[in-house]
């Protein structure tokens, strides 16, 4: 069952109260890893008896990847007007906020609820609390406002684990700058990565049963063992 | 000046209690002739001695026409996802309250605060009024939070007279037909448009000193005599 918080301001006719999967999100600020060690987990998943044993029991209907923005095709579409409009125009930091949310609303509806509904197990790029620390810490927009659009984008929807992979915002756009083409986001100042890092944080201490910080300033090698560790006991307790 | 709501949610510091300029919306569903009706109105103000002189003398800086949504080259890209996405996946009612609501925070902030602020007159085809009526009367959205997006996408604005242009669904649809093209919102059901001429004619009971009805069921040109009046009244009264 997905844990649902209260909400208000939206029909609850609607609400679905969650299916038997589970939604993991990898959270982080830029060059965190998060990308690559989700990868990793999904092929450590598929490909070894651990994981394979949950889709041959059928606790699990499918490991599926997914991200935010741009988790579905219209969600494409959004994240290319985040990312990489070509307005001249700068995109304001409220129209920004709505159009996660939009992004948000369509992923929610069309992705998570149906293949939670159907028992995936989901691996999922950035949710709820990236709006959080880029938008709310980061560019410093109302937290009250940024908490009541990701309550209506969700209808409730919380994830069952996220892993916050943290890393020293320096050490970070060193990597991402390595990967090339840094994207609108990585060319915000080094200020700006230090307060997502510390939205970050006090989410963290705001959810410690949700959220798990994994220090991700280590080797790619020594990062994966560690989420490695966590997804086996929080996947085992769950479908024992 | 531009009249405020209340609104908490919004950080208060970036408000802009507005300039000099007004803000005149023309609102009705599909083939009410609104967007006809708004080229004619600028048309007749910009080259009758009645809007030469508003010029003239200085009292107001431009007529300025623009439209929601799309009056921003973001909001045409957003426009685009709205009435002609490629994508296979329906959008979700609530991703495209968000959308409009995205397109409406650009347009707000990047056009008509500004230009309200050097004194504009501003011929605007829709605003908020579209969205309560649209998607809270026509698609069944839930009001208040309809009701909260719009004051999160405004910060507070509201227009100065709104011109509800009135017209039999079934008459305007078949206008609307005449013409060829029709968009996404065009291709719902009668009583989808039914639905929403009742949410504009609660919004004009709601708010008698804003919104003007229009009877749009006479031709173009009859329309338009009364249109004319209704401006020459409310722009001599602001400018005297």
């Amino acid at each position: 069952m997905m844990s649902l918080q209260n909400h208000t301001n939206f029909n609850s006719n609607t609400r679905n109260i969650g299916g038997p999967g589970k939604l993991i999100v990898f959270e982080g600020g830029e060059g965190s890893g998060k990308t690559t060690q989700l990868r990793r987990s999904h092929t450590w998943l598929l490909h070894t008896p651990f994981g394979q044993q949950l889709l041959q029991t059928q606790k699990i209907s499918q490991i599926l990847v997914t991200r935010e923005p741009g988790g579905t095709d219209l969600g494409c579409e959004i994240r290319q007007i985040l990312l990489h409009s070509s307005t001249q125009q700068p995109i304001h930091p409220h129209t920004e906020l709505l159009l996660y949310a939009a992004d948000r609303a369509q992923h929610v509806e069309a992705v998570l609820r149906p293949a939670l509904a159907e028992g995936a197990l989901i691996l999922c790029d950035r949710f709820t609390d990236s709006t959080v620390a880029y938008q709310g810490y980061g560019r410093g927009l109302d937290l009250t406002l940024i908490h009541q659009l990701n309550q209506i984008a969700t209808n409730g929807l919380v994830p069952d684990l996220t892993l916050w992979l943290n890393v020293d915002p320096q050490l970070g756009l060193t990597r991402a700058n390595h990967r090339g083409n840094a994207d609108r986001m990585e060319q915000n100042s080094l200020d700006f990565h230090h307060q997502v890092q510390q939205g970050f944080a006090t989410l963290a201490k705001q959810h410690p049963n949700r959220i798990i910080e994994i220090d991700a300033s280590r080797s790619e090698d020594e990062v994966f063992a560690t989420i490695q560790k966590v997804l086996e006991e929080k996947i085992t307790r769950w479908f024992a």
